[in-house]
């Protein structure tokens, strides 16, 4: 039997109206909800009912990770930056690392991510391939000095993390280790009732070029993701795009003055056409300062990590750039580019004959260019941001878009970090190698705020069973009447012996603010106990996430609740328990 | 049934030699035991075993806060310097507050207490006394930038604190609260396995006139302390010093000539007599500079902030400074001291009528100099460190001496956070009034360290059953032998099942290796499985706290083994569990 929380005692101030520095719905409903408190710019308090939230989460994490076979530790968060000196990473990082210096004048910084650390920490003594792989994790609070704290927990400057390394002998031990964390991470978002897509992603600062997001799907996402039916999905900014440009044929090319036109969406206005039937020409430089030219479909963006993967160092000139090298802004097209110009254009749109671009000619366009004959192109590759409508790489349908919240990532890093720090194994043959490794995140705090991303209404906060500060709330909806106060305390009590985490709503307040509070919090399952309902036996169960209401008899209650309580455990193994009541109402 | 630890996949390298650095008992052997690692001076790994034990130290900790009525919070590390500097402590606390800058150029601290974090938490939210009292309570890595970080876990520079802040509206209120913590961290050190004494002290950096420390009696500690059979104890520094000063009686005052002689230890010496009967003189000089003469008991220590509090701003005198007053260093004394001179002697003192002392001539000293008629005293106060063998300030009895490791302190602050900070609440009688408020820490690692510093013998740990890594260790003698290996694999599962936590050591490893790492990590109670014991249906048990052993027949092991599992749980509530397996070996 757990304690029964009070709600008279309990630290929950709740708040009537929305705080006006809450950015996002997540943020705004645990500062409504009194589970959440700013203490400075990117910095927060988790109060009771917010941090018993964190802690099932974390406790999800935990159990999902020790299932995997990984052993927990615990790193410093301060850590000396000539280990960063040694991995290369301490200039790399930049201003999102915060660092300080000590009393004895030697740099430090606040771990952001732990590869260092543990790398440093293994090196000596890991040393044969007997005894690996190693798969070691710690919960632990981090840090990254965001430029503009914002959205809550979103983009917080301290924040609770699950990291995980691994040390692998070989390429293929690694893969296993990787593809058993990636099946963690998925049961960790089921179970925590989050709707998310495994995304082909980018490895960013940490590096590795095998990796993949976990998103939590939600319109406030600050990541743009493409997913497929057939099970494909992808980081906008990682995912292959394969565009669907359309042809405007005309017999000949053709040139037509378009006054006032410089943008695509101008020219497709113009011309009456839509934009897939254009082409965008972007100028830039590579890194020896010669001119590049990029052509990609009109209704696509360059993704700038795929051009700096075909043109190392590109740079995109400036206006007075343009002009030095005789190029026309606005108009800028493929016929008639400057001598030596380097030309390269999205795949997708060697499918396509005739081309509508720039004319190289202020208040010009060309329709009808053709590919081969009126212009060359020198090279194709995949150069544009994938967007939802493009074809699936997989297989080829039309991906579907959504934004996304990064819950979790998971790296293969190979040796990046133990060559660069001298990090070896003596291997089955005998020979000194360096480790093979991953790495492996999950944002509780990020987590936390993706579900309640997900799950909420205009009344508050849905929680999932598997991860709700308390199961069931229990309402006397007058305090003190000495027929509806004891019958809300044993019926608490009673679900409380059950095995079910019960608060009791004991404060003198009126039914309405009981009600209103309940539903911000969002208890999943709230009993009212009233004077009425109790002279026919009866109290009413209502259900959070659907806000279904039944009236049950008392002494249908405990065989009732005994059954929920078994639906609950084993759908809360399974997933986030969501359903464990639906008996109750069926 | 938790999962079975196997040795040979554990993360938990234990090392044949002493670490060179280790400089006390519990940091060498948790280094050698495989359990933690140094990062950087004053920066520690924990690794999984270690983790586990931390993690046992924090739930005993979280589960007697819990019971009684404090609520868990997590408030950020990071904070603004503004909050410390409207309580007054930036400058205060001087250079062992961790400082940074951050990208904004705001100043930063990292925490090594709470309380202007949650004054700024609650000052606009607990309005009304209807709320109070309320105890909020974290556990979290905090930071103090040691000087000379030593002693492993002891004087580290990150450590794990369980702080908790409590907000009353009458001083009665608080002391409830006070008592509660008290009583709540006497049985942490209880179910600890802790030999501890509750001891009154200072309150230091934090501020409070009421304090009172637990220490973990340990020779290596950094507090002496002293302490009675009636229950009386306080930190040396702390504790009213009731000396009991001998007496040399002569017929009337004498000159004697005392060449050479210029310490308490020579002058006994020189006269034959116990230093007891000496007088100590000390010059020092007020805030305004004015001359302040100081008398102690020749065997006792002046008490700094005890003098402090006689006289503030004292401040001893330099050989210089007491040429220029016309004293004479090394034969001071209060006959014939310069005019003006405010005289302070030790209240113990005054019960002695003849005094052996300086002469205030080089070379020259009194004995059976006269109370009141050849020297004056102006003022009588408690001014020396109170040391074994003193009376005790409660019953009289001669106190005992003993050295301790700080495992927790209680303080009542009072209204000085609140106050300074206009953290008010509303009154039954309608006024505006600061909080009175508490605060209550356990240093979660420091507790890890004590522990084994009171548990551990040549061979390695004793952990207590309450915070071992695991349980039982099951240790078969030859694996991969085809009895021995199942066998051991079936009583690790059969014991696991009935709740204990159970490790295999798997690896294939000489018997002496095993039974040394055993020992060494120090798993409560070992079984070995052999070939021969196995011939006659028997294993060995194993009590690594006493070294008891016993042959078990293996249809015994089982109803034993319930047995002391039952026992357990009840021991471990009320204790260490120690003696769950005694039955076993009665």
């Amino acid at each position: 039997m757990t304690q029964i929380l009070r709600m008279s005692a309990l630290y929950a101030p709740t708040l009537k109206e929305d705080p006006s520095d809450a950015d996002i719905d997540s943020a705004r409903l645990l500062l409504r909800a009194g589970m959440l408190r700013k203490a400075a710019s990117g910095l927060y308090t988790f109060l009771p009912l917010g941090f018993r939230v964190l802690k099932k989460i974390e406790n999800i994490v935990r159990e999902e990770m020790d299932a995997s076979g990984a052993q927990e530790i615990l790193m410093p968060v301060l850590q000396p930056a000539e280990l960063w000196e040694e991995s290369g990473r301490l200039n790399d990082y930049g201003p999102e690392l915060m660092r300080l210096v000590d009393r004895h004048d030697r740099e430090m910084c606040l771990g952001p991510t732990h590869e260092e650390i543990i790398v440093a920490l293994v090196r000596n003594e890991l040393r044969s391939y007997k005894e690996l792989p190693q798969n070691l994790y710690q919960i632990q609070t981090k840090y990254r000095d965001e430029i503009r704290p914002r959205f809550g927990l979103l983009r917080s400057r301290e924040f609770v993390m699950k990291d995980a390394y691994s040390f692998n002998a070989t390429q293929e031990s690694l893969q296993e280790t990787y593809d058993a964390m990636g099946k963690a991470y998925g049961t960790i978002c089921d179970r925590c009732g989050l709707d998310y897509r495994e995304v082909e992603a980018d490895g960013g600062q940490i590096g590795g070029k095998v990796t993949c997001e976990f998103m939590a799907l939600a319109d406030s996402g600050e990541a743009d993701l493409v997913y497929c039916s057939c099970g494909y999905a992808a980081d906008a900014e990682a995912g292959a795009c394969l565009a669907r440009p359309t042809v405007h044929e005309v017999d000949a090319m053709e040139k037509i003055a378009t006054p006032g036109v410089h943008t695509i969406a101008e020219l497709a206005a113009f011309l009456n056409i839509p934009e897939s039937s254009t082409v965008k020409a972007l100028s830039g430089k590579d890194a020896e300062g010669n001119l590049v030219c990029v052509f990609i479909p009109g209704d696509h963006e360059l993704n700038e990590l795929k051009i700096e993967g075909v043109v190392p160092g590109f740079t995109l000139l400036t206006d007075e750039e343009m002009i030095s090298f005789g190029l026309c802004k606005g108009s800028m097209g493929p016929v008639g580019l400057p001598e030596g110009a380097r030309v390269i254009a999205s795949k997708s749109l060697s499918a396509i004959p005739q081309w509508v671009v720039g004319a190289n000619e202020d208040g010009y366009h060309y329709v009808g260019a053709r590919l081969g004959e009126d212009f060359r192109v020198d090279e194709w590759a995949d150069l544009a941001v994938v967007k939802p409508g493009d074809c699936c790489p997989k297989c080829g349908l039309p991906l579907e878009g959504a934004r996304g919240i990064e819950v979790a990532q998971i790296f293969q890093l190979g040796d990046r970090y133990s060559r660069a720090m001298g990090a070896t194994f003596m291997d089955e043959d005998g020979e000194e190698k360096p480790f093979i490794m991953g790495c492996y995140g999950v944002g509780i705090s990020r987590t936390l705020a993706a579900i309640v991303e997900q799950h909420n209404d205009e009344h508050g906060i849905k929680w999932p069973l598997s991860v709700a500060p308390a199961h069931i709330c229990v309402v006397p909806l007058t305090v003190g009447d000495e027929e509806v106060q004891p019958m809300a305390e044993k019926i608490a009590k009673d679900l409380s012996e059950l095995g079910f985490e019960v608060v009791i709503d004991d404060r003198d307040e009126r039914a309405g603010v009981k009600f209103n509070d309940a539903d911000l919090i969002g208890w999943p399952v709230q009993i009212v106990v009233g004077k009425r309902g109790l002279k026919e036996g009866k109290v009413e169960v209502k259900l959070r996430r659907t806000g279904e209401k039944k009236e049950v008899a008392l002494d249908a209650l405990a065989e009732m609740m005994s059954f929920a309580r078994r639906a609950m455990r084993d759908n809360t193994l399974h997933g986030a328990g969501t359903g464990a009541f639906a008996a109750i109402f069926g």
